[in-house]
């Protein structure tokens, strides 16, 4: 298997674009990858992106997008999983790369979220999870969230206000950053006073509904080092794995079964620990998600990521920094997308290049990116080429 | 890149399945494959499926089929590209095993279409085509291909009866397939005499509206060899390309820019010619499909397809043998599953296992799977171990 490193990375500001459409916003992201990367053509293409169709009544985004972004011709791959989307994409780039398929690839993420007729996002969204026995019952992810917040609180004494913490600080870091669709700082206050979604989960502990795109650029090492002028980011580790899609039948819904296995896997692969990751973004879909994530990477023993919000190990000057970007809180939440700007701010923070959100001294990151609610996990393990 | 071969096949009958579910028919087909394969435990899969939100309001298929399967917490990856999302399933499991990342790896595809709302499989469809600019105009894809049709009519003198003589030699080949949808004989005039759909296509021109599956596993040669009673089946050669996905926006459209660039990245991977091929599976979702691509992929000199049928070279003794399955016409069209299925036909050729539609000496097989009206082609090349 070949080294892959990433060259170039392009995002674009998110939001509810109501002026821009699906092929714009990734046209607009992928050609800042390109030109962060200074370079003028791909071999080929990968495309996360949760429900073109349900969403924008668009499949086939390979053939549109590659055209789109004067790549006609070149291979063009999308791959779904749910909100894992974009991490897959990356994944699968990888993959295409590291077996000498191709030496220089894009993956990208999109999704175009607030086109949807009203009330159709949830509805759209929904269809992560199993819709014969947990959708036709009335449950969405909400209050899926919801009990997995209430089982944590009840087996581990996890606080209403620690949920409310996670919040505060990816808005805090959210702030600094200038693609992010909530660039505001809200307190303890805010997050429990606001309007209730699904006991104990109020609107300021739910990401956003969010339009929005992100790309990156990636290569062979030997590639990379001939033609990058910036520093290489070796993707060193790759976790993936699925659990079953229905909550109900886990046994233990405190802890999210695939991002367990797919952090064993990472971890083996990159030849690291826990204790050796610098910088972390994770899946905050909902506030309870960080928490429950932090412990299942293996950052904090389980049932201590709640403490370990309250004495501001996650914070960016913590020892274990989680979601510098701001995360799905703050950044928002195109899902397709998430995955891959997840790997896009390790890569800034690894280069040096995250400004006021700069972790200090940071040599390696990991990505967790989620599907559902846990149905599928995807974790990278980055490092700077030295 | 490591050589990967075929070592177990998959299918189930395919047609209007009220009594299963998208679950129900992929498990049955993947459950096929691995007790051809004779083996018990797949490390990870890639799951071909156009549009399970628009279809079955499911998305998140890889964390729901995996379990289903009694494979859960294993990686598994859902790929689109329209209506080839099988051939892509296939291709990327090979990058999988091909990378060395896993060892044996399930390739599967599928499409529940008879679940959805009256009319709402032609409109599901129609998102493989540009929304913004070609449906929203009211075009769906038998006019497109009725398009496609005329201009080769026009240009190349091509025959109404060349194209019904595509239709009828599917059937008779699909006759001999216990898994078709349609195991019946039909003639020219039954082909001519058919409800118009989109001039010049008749029904009994377009693939139908299909419920299936397909599954097949894959390993590395050295695996192969170790654990397989039955002769491997080598992939040597991969092509995979994209065009504009507006038909409108090509300078041609009697020709399809995708399939020639797809084919010959995969003669050159493999190191054949069109002369080398000996059965070859390829995507006729209309009649005029078969013929166009009959040349695309170099079998026949571009305008000569419809004479090659005329002459009985696409029969399963013609020197060119097209769709000995019984093609998408006869067998069926779930989306997702097609191109696996195409796969499976070859490997059942190569192991000369494909009974009264078995092509003589068939030592090297070509599939040809196709999104929209060409804005995608995957194409693999086939050959048994020695």
């Amino acid at each position: 298997m070949r080294d892959v490193a990433i060259i170039g990375v392009g995002l674009m500001k998110w939001g509810e674009l109501w002026k821009k459409s699906l092929r714009d916003i990734f046209v607009e992201a992928a050609l800042n990858a390109i030109d962060d990367a200074k370079i003028d053509k791909i071999d080929s293409m990968y495309i996360g992106c949760m429900s073109g169709g349900l969403f924008v009544g668009q499949e086939h985004l390979g053939s549109m997008l590659a055209d789109y972004l004067g790549q006609k011709n070149i291979p063009a791959t999308r791959v779904e999983s749910a909100c894992a989307s974009g991490g897959l994409a990356v994944k699968t780039a990888f993959l295409e790369v590291a077996s000498g398929m191709s030496n220089i690839v894009l993956a990208g993420g999109v999704e175009k979220m607030t086109d949807v007729d009203g009330g159709g996002a949830t509805a759209a969204l929904a269809t992560a999870a199993d819709q014969e026995y947990e959708v036709f019952n009335g449950v969405t992810f909400p209050g899926l969230y919801a009990m997995i917040a209430r089982a944590h609180m009840d087996k581990y004494k996890t606080t209403r206000e620690q949920l409310a913490k996670v919040s505060v600080k990816n808005h805090k870091n959210g702030f600094d950053n200038p693609h992010a669709q909530y660039q505001m700082k809200i307190n303890v206050d805010n997050v429990l006073n606001s309007v209730m979604v699904a006991d104990p989960l109020r609107i300021l502990d739910c990401s956003p509904i969010t339009d929005g795109a992100a790309a990156l650029i990636m290569c062979d090492l030997e590639t990379a080092k001939s033609i990058s002028k910036k520093q290489p980011i070796k993707i060193i580790g790759i976790g993936h794995a699925t659990d079953t899609i229905a909550l109900h039948s886990r046994k233990d819904i405190t802890t999210l079964g695939s991002t367990v296995k797919a952090a064993q896997q990472a971890y083996k692969m990159a030849n690291v620990q826990p204790k050796d990751i610098n910088v972390a973004e994770v899946h905050d879909c909902f506030t309870i998600a960080e928490i429950v994530v932090s412990e299942d990477i293996g950052f904090f023993e389980k049932g201590k990521g709640g403490n370990a919000v309250d004495e501001g190990r996650t914070e960016v000057d913590g020892d274990f920094p989680i979601n510098p970007s701001g995360g799905l809180k703050s950044k928002g939440h195109p899902v397709g997308a998430t995955g891959v700007a997840q790997v896009i701010e390790i890569v800034n923070q690894l280069r040096g290049e995250a400004g006021k959100r700069q972790v200090k001294n940071a040599k390696i990151g990991l990505t967790q990116n989620m599907g559902g609610s846990g149905g599928s996990s995807i974790i990278h393990i980055l490092k700077g080429e030295e």
